[in-house]
């Protein structure tokens, strides 16, 4: 009953008009073919594949779920058919090496499909979402042979992958896990131990499925320093690459979840499973990161997923349903009643969404450029401040997309009313896959914590003030302009209310140990919210450029964005207040008390 | 997987110490024998009921769900021996009059018996729930005989009740329902439509299950007035009372819902059904608010049901799960990690849980107790005043409560990390049932719009005077006191924050006809905030007052409050921001806009 339509406008007017994607990454190695109309080409053909294939095995696979059975899995009916549809498109190696069949398409496109793949199916997403970080992983670090073999196949979808990191004991603090590898004579791993939540860890959607693993050497030191990463295939291969025999690594069970039903989670035993070491020994965790910061930004993208799907139809259902007549007069007096989008709640919830969807369909790729940017550009320090940039946005992107994902879809079940609690309706399927986003890939709190703990102290602020330089340089554009002044204000407020609070987080910090944490979840909303008022600026701006533009697109941008620094902005003087309160109000108690 | 242990020792505090309920109550007709000890029994008995019968069937009530099959519904294993102890204790008729064979123990009890029945099994709860409702409007309005042949068979709780409000094409807007009653020569009506969304409209708990229908009469005007209530019975009665034929209302299906799938919800065909009008004709949404306001209160209750549990349980995992060190110092060098209570972020979501549920639990009573002096006082003065702190507070008790129990429930989730999605944990079941609340028995847009479009303005804002003298008197008993500094200073910041809302609020609704609905749910929030900082200076004058005890009850009490007023209450001020903008930003686009 759900519908879902690529909002190619606005990601259009993102790429184009707003950042100049092709502008900027056309000049460097490797991107000189993407131009703004291989672009759109690749959109609208993913726009297709998502409307036409994927949305509607949606709530199907919601209600069929995973089967397991003796070991195996089955996908939901349908799946298989979309998903080899999906790989023959190419969609599985966009941003990968040419060298080993991918595409080599910048990730700032790579961010829109997977935008429009999670809105349409966000569970028959996550399967080659997931196989992205092994694709970067082997690429970054792997052997030779261990890439010649592996990279074709992934590349191509005729394999998946999986990122084997959580134990049951160890989930946020993988320094506690473990797996162990014993050396075998040959070079190889005797992989040994249980693996939980593994996404796509076992299924019938591909012929193999490549694991990355982490666990022990027999030598490792104690906690996060003495986790080293394996790649452990599902199927060893023969010597001529084709599939050999099976590998001692299955599924035990899967789970039952609230949401995300068609994505299959899985129990792995490991028992003396063949593996090889990928990178150095007891860099496990680096190796890990290489992939962690790819589906971080991913993840984040599921979140705007969700929103933008459930914007989408709470909107058409506003449009629809009539009960109650409008305030300032009756709208449509030839029906019984007016449809419900002329009640201000009704807007107040689909404004709210799209003030905080553009926001980041903007940001996301934004960062993802400066991804692209990281790893192309000619010049050391280009790609050390674009790797910088990535690294501050990474946690927001994650944490501040995915709450907010959870708020949208919360909200525009909410349109619906009681039709919004029953399941043919979509919304609560909404509610329910977008829930997860918050968690895996590190806990929004991990997150946060990462923001206040880490990146915002690295090199003495280096991140964070590269990011402040990127603002005032908008301002000192703006600032001048009449009509950019409803966004120039309130950004520069928002932006010295950041400063001291940064400031007074900092000070705080030196003589308590829990203030930083104690602020971090507060602290990220406060820093996501400046970051979307700068991005809102430098929309209207964009808009504003436009104003001649006979195109209604222009003025509506301009008054979402106005939305969004009336509305939504003034939340950070209470987020201010509430991170000055420091840790002592939270942490005054002993644990009896509770 | 879940556990739940009633809080009692909260409750007692609530209805002795900080109300002194007992003493306001006993000198009121009816009411003379509730003394502390009656109360603490009942709340005694009803904890040992929760605990070891409803609880224990929360879950599998979940996975099992109701069974639809040929116009029969069955429920959950379990569920009727369970049902039928409720019964025989007494519970379904705590609160109903003597004379039918109620106790006649007051709303400010029911409502913590509620509390306990709704955080045991919500869907359990919901039948005997309702039902209550219907004993209130026969009581009220019902003829001598509908009382006679009804209420007693309610009270036992052998027949339960519902109510059938709303249809396919008439939810918040009733004025549009079509359901007919067509008058009968022995003074019955024949109703014939078809009502969705019918909580407990057939199963097989009990026997028989009166209806309370809104139908038109044949000459009725169009809109809201012009609705009568009827009462259907599904089985009709003999002369003598007792079960006779079927009547023709039948369950056409039930819905599949995102939670309380326990609780069975009908789409109910009324097809020449033999009602009897209850109250006057044409007067049914006025005997509609009778039930309506009386559930809005137990909905509320419902939220701070789900909001307990959730905390309960997170609570019990944050002391047991170990992850990471604590930043202040390692608190379990024997094992591998700390507890993660010792991190800040979910110690803030406990005290945040907390501060809200202890919070909307005294309101919650402060209201029904309210309630109890509106309904017995003998002075009419008093009875007024009383009944206008029950109108003005039910709104933010139902919405209030409600959002917060999404809120508090998700929160709650977030601390399982990975295990919060998996069904068997249950903490995401507690998302899902409590969803409903926040959409049931008026949206929580509707209840905003209560309070600022009706309850707010209603006789010159006597409500909210009222309501202001009482935070005035609380505020010269308390702010000379250096020990209450840090709860009187900030309510008396927040009660200025709020009437200078309000006066804006009115000054702006002149000139915009949007203006209030616009700001309904943010303003709720603001007034719901307002509202527990006043509670929490009471709950904290009462806790000071046994300064002296060796019991640590009174410390945590302070420091929840504490948290409150420090880390939660500042959300006030961006309220207050976002409010004042205004219904432009929302209501600027047109919409082909969206």
């Amino acid at each position: 009953m759900t519908s879902y339509t690529a909002p190619l406008r606005d990601m259009r007017f993102v790429l184009h008009e707003l950042f100049d994607v092709t502008g900027k990454l056309s000049p460097l190695p490797g991107f000189e073919e993407v131009g703004a109309e291989v672009m759109d080409a690749v959109l609208e053909e993913c726009a297709k594949l998502c409307q036409e294939v994927l949305h509607p095995l949606n709530q199907s696979g919601d209600q069929e779920g995973c089967v397991f059975k003796d070991g195996n899995v089955t996908v939901p009916k349908g799946f298989k058919d979309a998903y080899q549809q999906y790989a023959a498109g190419g969609w599985c190696g966009l941003t990968a090496s040419p060298e080993y069949g991918g595409q080599g398409l910048p990730e700032s496109l790579d961010c829109l499909v997977a935008e429009m793949v999670g809105s349409a199916n966000l569970s028959l997403g996550l399967y080659p979402g997931l196989t992205q970080g092994t694709i970067i992983t082997l690429t970054a670090l792997g052997t030779d042979e261990q890439k010649n073999s592996y990279l074709p196949k992934l590349i191509s979808g005729e394999w998946q992958g999986t990122m084997c990191l959580t134990e049951a004991h160890a989930g946020s603090d993988l320094g506690l896990l473990r797996t162990k590898a014993a050396p075998n004579k040959d070079g190889s791993f005797n992989i040994s131990g249980t693996k939980i939540f593994i996404s796509s860890g076992e299924h019938d959607l591909t012929e193999n499925i490549i694991h990355l693993v982490l666990a022990r050497l027999e030598d490792a030191p104690e906690g996060s320093r003495g986790i080293s990463m394996f790649l452990v295939p599902k199927v060893l291969l023969k010597e001529d690459g084709s599939l050999g025999a099976r590998n001692n690594v299955t599924a035990g069970s899967i789970e039952h979840k609230m949401g995300m039903s068609a994505s299959v989670t899985c129990v792995m035993n490991f028992d003396n499973a063949k593996g090889w070491l990928v990178g150095q020994p007891h860099k496990g965790l680096a190796g890990m990161f290489v992939m962690m910061n790819k589906e971080r930004l991913f993840v984040g993208g599921q979140g705007i997923s969700i929103a933008e799907l459930s914007y989408q139809n709470a909107t058409a259902y506003a449009k629809e349903r009539l009960q109650g007549r409008a305030a300032d007069g009756v709208a449509c007096p030839d029906k019984a009643a007016d449809p419900i989008i002329v009640h201000p709640d009704i807007r107040n919830r689909l404004m709210f969404s799209r003030s905080i969807i553009e926001a980041e369909r903007a940001l996301s790729v934004w960062t993802n450029m400066q991804a692209d940017i990281s790893h192309k550009h000619p010049d050391k320090s280009v790609r050390q401040k674009a790797d910088d940039m990535v690294g501050l946005m990474t946690p927001i992107v994650k944490a501040a997309s995915t709450d907010f994902g959870s708020e949208i879809a919360n909200s525009c079940l909410q349109v619906f009313g009681g039709h919004g609690y029953i399941r043919e309706y979509g919304m609560e399927q909404m509610v329910r896959d977008v829930r997860i986003t918050q968690i895996y890939e590190g806990t929004n709190a991990i997150q946060a914590m990462d923001l206040v703990g880490r990146k915002l102290g690295l090199d003495n602020g280096r991140l964070y003030k590269g990011w402040l330089d990127e603002v005032e340089e908008t301002l000192i554009r703006v600032s001048g302009r009449n009509d950019m002044s409803e966004f120039s204000g309130p950004l520069r407020d928002a932006v010295e209310r950041l400063k001291e609070c940064t400031q007074w987080l900092f000070e705080d910090a030196k003589n308590d140990p829990n203030s930083r944490n104690a602020a971090a979840c507060d602290y990220l909303r406060l820093f996501s919210l400046t970051v979307f008022a700068w991005i809102w600026t430098l929309m209207a701006e964009a808009a504003f450029a436009k104003a001649n533009s006979s195109e209604a697109f222009y003025d509506t941008k301009i008054h979402v964005g106005l939305y969004f620094m009336r509305r939504v902005l003034p939340q950070t003087t209470g987020l201010d207040s509430i991170i000055r309160a420091g840790s002592e109000p939270m942490m005054a108690l002993t644990e009896v008390a509770f």
